[in-house]
């Protein structure tokens, strides 16, 4: 599958998924491996294992690694780098965990409310935005102005964790049963977050539309929490446009309640993009 | 345990426990039921052997009931009467649901996002408040405004519910697992709740403060939720005061959370005095 020599193989290792990408000397993406094999629950003694042979499908070279896998409960904990941090700080900061394997921490940021990420960083440097505003929408979604190229401060939402959490074990749950991509009801589940009342009592209508006959499902419960996110992260991060990434449904969903006009989409493959610049300023350094 | 003569009995039956009252000819009660014997999952043919089980303690006498009983899983479904409404209709809307037994409807008011009440109608109408914004915490709170005895409008909040479901299954029931009435927490979680950036925003602060050696726990987030909802009611239903109905402890911590000033607590059994109201009316009809 490859066959131009590879530089550098690139892994982002989160909880739920394993994500990795062989890079060819002018960092080119060659190859690349999706398993739904997050690190969560791993022993310590199983990392270096389950690494080989998640990477066996690809060549061997030198590894960069990103996400949960250098958290408390990961492999190795990489203490999180404050903010405001880019590419030279991450860098400076990378942890190798064993011979020809190495780990980038995540970023911290304090304050009234501290905040981390780990994984995301890369993505975020991976963009090459030098100043604006991005949103990575997911379980945990991020925030974070970048300024001069640097990620300046960022903030989390559980709005994924919330939609999955409502939709398991809560009231709302035969309501939200069936999965449809129902773009008007996803509609006014944003027009209605932005009203008077507040997340917790506009979510009890996805419940009150269905016994009066208006079922709105499991599309306007999303719309209720990406819209109530937008609204937060709006007056935490103002700017007339949001540059997105993350898996494209999902992207495009934030794009519409954001307003297209407002939202740029970018690719997938952020994080390898960023660990390779990463990797690329540590070597030259 | 009843010397003197007993006229009428009030049932509150809800989903997880269940209450009833025995009153004198005046109203006063002379007597008391509270199982945690909850009417979900009864099957319909249940109803009448329990409810005779569960009030045998108390003496024979014409039962009248409010709560989940009167749902479509309930005894016998007992439609919503719309706001506005006070003791007039709903008395006119009792149901006879066997020989002696009634059952009095809940509430529904619509709009943009419909909402309705089974239980805490009775618990309004017992305190006898004309006009105002009441407030009824718990799993699902209600706030109500009353204009000349009856309940104007009214709306839900999932606060109870959100409380459980993240100490239980979220990744905050690390940090919430202790449950302790820590005022200074309780109290900084309520600021917060009024800052930007939204409730799933705030949430994320449970757990990275933990990560950070701070730990604020299950009274922080106990503020968050019930200082969220508080400014959520306070945009839909302005008022200088506002009067709290329910378990003591709770209703303090919601005063707290307002600022005791603007708090009034009412005692408890305002639903046998609602139901007790609702039946002299129905009587004297």
């Amino acid at each position: 599958m490859v066959a131009r020599m590879v530089a550098l193989i690139t892994v982002d290792w989160g909880l739920s998924s394993f994500r990795a990408w062989a890079h060819a000397e002018d960092g080119t993406i060659v190859g690349r491996v999706a398993e739904p094999a997050g690190c969560a629950g791993l022993s310590r003694e199983a990392f270096a294992p389950t690494l080989a042979r998640l990477l066996a499908p690809l060549p061997k070279a030198t590894v960069a690694m990103c996400g949960m896998v250098g958290s408390r409960q990961g492999w190795v904990e990489a203490p999180y780098v404050p903010c405001p941090a880019g590419l030279d700080e991450v860098a400076a900061r990378l942890i190798q965990v064993a011979d020809g394997i190495w780990l980038a921490p995540g970023l911290c940021c304090d304050g009234v409310q501290p905040d981390v990420m780990r994984g995301e960083e890369c993505q975020i440097l991976g963009s090459g935005i030098v100043d604006g505003v991005l949103c990575l929408p997911g379980t945990h979604s991020k925030w974070a102005r970048i300024e001069g190229g640097k990620v300046r401060r960022f903030a989390t939402f559980l709005t994924g964790e919330f939609y999955a959490l409502l939709r398991r074990h809560s009231i709302l749950a035969h309501s939200t049963a069936a999965e449809r991509d129902d773009a008007a009801a996803f509609a006014a589940g944003v027009r209605r977050s932005r009203d008077e009342g507040g997340l917790s009592h506009h979510l009890f209508g996805v419940r009150t539309l269905d016994l009066f006959g208006r079922p709105s499902g499991a599309a306007y419960l999303s719309g209720l929490l990406i819209g109530a996110e937008i609204v937060g992260a709006s007056n935490l991060f103002p700017s007339a446009r949001v540059t997105l990434i993350g898996a494209p449904a999902l992207a495009a969903r934030y794009a519409r309640a954001l307003g297209d006009s407002r939202a740029d989409i970018l690719g997938e493959d952020m994080a390898a993009r960023g660990l390779w610049a990463i990797w690329r300023r540590r070597i030259q350094a």
